[in-house]
């Protein structure tokens, strides 16, 4: 079902560098499939917050393509996570999105599992049945500053490494200290890697994106260049750092612990990624001002951020079929802040829901016309190169690598 | 199309006996086509009772996966079945659920059929046709005290000598003298496998069907024991026999020719399958009153009747697509019987309604994770035996038997 | 993805001359994708009138399986077409089914490209850049008196030599000065083969359309023969001719180049295709009355007219999906004709629209039963010898051509 698509390599090798990837990257079952199983297992993803999870017991599900992963604080205090697949006969353990409970009890025949997921003894098994053997499977957790992410497969290498690096940088943002304003969700008929894609060029935010464009100065280079110092003063000024870092391609560790962190220019008059241009919502962190900047914020492959002086947006791109894919955004607010007199949701929500729809139409032409049988890869802009570092990181994930491949559960 | 999936082998080979299947015959669309043509098509499936077409002419559908069979009184009164197919270009012959018509016209050419098949006299087809060779191909019928059965495939042996031995055992019920009282349809998000699964063992009634469990024994083969003998007296007393008869795995005659009578207690207070305890419509046959039992009632592997003394409950789990099934409940009561004078239609149906919304979410739940890249196959429990029985049968009827196959119509 | 499916020779051998296709070439996707590459792009296909585009800037969508072609009208007043995917990251370039524009903007990243196709300078594209190399993919246009028809495929001969047959017999209705006056269209569960099959033939009219059998006499051969030869007298009267034409099968100067013209009879007492019998619009071009009669008008294998004295109707059956077509009918009536006062829009589609609504229901129903496991393709029938035609053209579309396939582009 997942194994490898035997025309694979035959289409890796047709890839022109520095263009768009043939059509059946994006109209193949056999390569979604693929995806799932090397891609999107094998990888960090970003579930959500502690916030969400604040007492013992205290879970939700984060879902992708067929995959339902638990996150769940245990006992001890631990964010911990498993596959939500009963070891019994498959069903889903937990079947509501968020919850709490002193075990996990699948509801089909009542096996039940520790929140640590070790499964207490099997009613009606046999005296043979050894239920150390049939825990939930695991899954990777690394919890850094209250976001958690979350990886279904034992090998991939741990996030810490990167994780050192851009600590200091998001030191001021006190991520530890938010919670979930509002989340959102935009279906798309698309494959996954069209959606990403889009996140990754500002080359088409001046054609696409009029909200954006008034306020965020990425879709112009040049008038970008002009803008940088007098932000970065103003940035030390605020309490945040100047620095850049980007542990991508050749800089990453390895292909799945990518970082990336960078400051870049409001507009004149742009507090913040407001409608009127002032501030959305009380200072986060350590801040004692606006800086006029936002930041891209990126941790491994496919989780990215935003972070305003008052606020900050995840992104996430989640496959859930062939041409069918969730565009995720959740905004985040200091813990403290108080809805409807701190903040309102509607003005905090204004720029990237209406970005989002943007998205959305351009990501759904976008395949409707790569599934014409003439479509034909075109060459990438000079604002684009970052759409082939993550063709170089997805080939390097769909590559054929023995030794990791014959690991993992089972 | 319906060729034999070439990895089959294989995955028969991987399935650990005792355990649930590979996650591969549940999601393989291949897999699903050939379970039509191995398992559907030769099979006896119970279509429905003499009742619902009393006069010549009167029919009724029954359909599954692609398939619809028409089934019909013909001019002598005897019940038959042929495959909705025009022999001229393929439309369907009978567009309507049932119906009365001396003759079989296609809406399309109006290519017209005797209820016997037979077609007439093509109308432009040239002076070389020969009508003969185009009747609707025919399908095999048997009527057993009543309950109509039909297979697809000529060359699946008869249900007569499984019949001839269970007939006696359910002579009291009085099978010819029903009628259908309502029928409904649960569709669920699965494959019809998993659907046939959470029909065969009782491991999960206790924690998934409150209902069923406080009327039912079977939940609990413990209490059940200790209330098996004081039945069998109340069975003998009221006109039924206390015997068993399993006609199952290697007792069955064939894969195909399996049958099964067992009948089991309720618990005090329950004369039915009822809310109250309290009887919910005439008694069947010759019944002189009440044991508290329920009958388990089966003929072939894929036809499940439940029998209580007053009515008798039918369960068809019909595959409309790969993750598609209808779950078909069918309540029958006394030929004479009127509904809102000698039963109440909700109060008949309340149990088996509440039981498949139940078994729905179920096996809803078992096919998303099931889905899971990650999903093993577990170990099948003390109260699951019958779950491998079906797989035997499963096996038995997706091997290749090149004689058998090379048979059939065409 | 389009590539030629490896079993399709043994189905193709497995045909049996006048008789229905196999199963598979209504069923397999793989045929389907191919169906697009072989027949639908390499086809001219009536894609509309001159009148939709009047003006410079005018474009209208023509839509089919995964493609989408531009039809504009070009600053020198010339209608050009172009496919619809924009040669940067293959977005479709028009989101909208219609309008009028200076030039082709697509919506990503405003790649501009001329209503010639041209692409305008890339912007931030770097210096070796060679725009030229980017221009839309060109399709062929054949503008016959006003009727547009595009074909992607560049290989494809040109239409030329069957329009200079046909000009002489379509002269009288004058198609330069029509206008659309409705379009609607009726999405039906089926290949598109069966559709078109449905169109082939009269032999299902009598049984399937009460409406048009009341008024026309093709559906009955021996009713029209008799009726020929006044009708023809009438014919010549009125400013037409009653010339037949049929450059089809040996006669066609190539598969994709055939041509079809004949008058036949209505009934006593219809002057035109009208519920009264009575005159629905103003006599079309050069005609000086009604003959009671209607002409079958096809242009190439795909694309079907009927002519009226007073309105023309063409008929196309897009494919959308394996199993899913839309039966396309445009109304057109002299451009003059004004709605409500010369012609009621409700009375000039009544026939076609219950016509169409009887071939729904029927196609639909024939795709059902061609889905059965047991569906064996029967005999065509004296008047259904069309449909064998059709089956030689698209034979010959999908039979291996080496030379043929391997130009196009790319």
């Amino acid at each position: 079902m997942n194994s490898r698509p035997f025309k694979l390599d035959a289409l890796m090798a047709s890839h022109q560098y520095g263009h768009a990837l043939p059509r059946e990257f994006y109209t193949s079952q056999d390569i979604y499939n693929y995806d799932i199983a090397q891609v999107w297992n094998r990888n960090w993803l970003w579930a959500g917050h502690v916030s969400q999870i604040p007492n013992s017991g205290d879970y939700f599900l984060f879902d992708y393509g067929p995959e339902s992963i638990i996150i769940v604080r245990d006992r001890e205090g631990e964010v911990r996570a498993h596959l939500n697949v009963c070891r019994h006969r498959g069903s889903r353990v937990c079947t509501e999105q968020s919850g709490n409970s002193r075990v996990l009890v699948c509801p089909y025949h009542a096996w039940t599992y520790e929140l640590s997921g070790k499964l207490r003894a099997g009613h009606n098994m046999g005296e043979h049945f050894d239920p150390s053997k049939f825990g939930l499977f695991p899954v990777q957790v690394s919890v850094f500053k209250g976001l958690i992410f979350v990886c279904a497969d034992a090998n991939t290498p741990s996030l810490d490494p990167v994780l050192s690096q851009l600590s200091p940088l998001v030191e001021p943002y006190g991520f530890d200290d938010l919670k979930v304003a509002h989340t959102a969700s935009f279906p798309v008929p698309a494959n996954w890697k069209l959606a990403v894609e889009n996140y990754l060029e500002c080359y088409h935010c001046g054609p696409a994106h009029k909200e954006y464009s008034r306020s965020h100065s990425l879709k112009s280079p040049q008038e970008m260049a002009g803008l940088v110092e007098p932000l970065n003063a103003r940035a030390i000024e605020v309490g945040l750092t100047p620095d850049e870092l980007a542990l991508v391609g050749e800089a990453a560790p390895t292909p799945f612990t990518s970082g990336y962190y960078r400051r870049y220019p409001l507009y004149q008059g742009y507090k913040t990624g407001s409608k009127s241009g002032e501030a959305l919502a009380p200072l986060l962190g350590t801040l004692n001002g606006f800086d006029g900047g936002a930041t891209d914020f990126d941790i491994g492959p496919l989780n990215w951020f935003l972070i305003y002086s008052d606020h900050m947006v995840g992104y996430r791109f989640v496959p859930r079929g062939l041409q069918e894919t969730d565009i995720q955004v959740v905004w985040l607010v200091r813990a403290d802040a108080e809805e409807g007199q701190d903040y309102d949701k509607e003005d905090l929500t204004w720029l990237w829901h209406v970005t989002s729809l943007d998205d959305e139409r351009i990501i759904r032409h976008n395949q409707s016309g790569v599934n014409s049988q003439y479509f034909q890869p075109g060459p990438l802009g000079e604002m684009e190169t970052s759409i082939q570092d993550f063709y170089d990181f997805y080939f390097a994930m769909i590559s054929p690598e023995p030794e990791q491949r014959m690991a993992g559960h089972g």
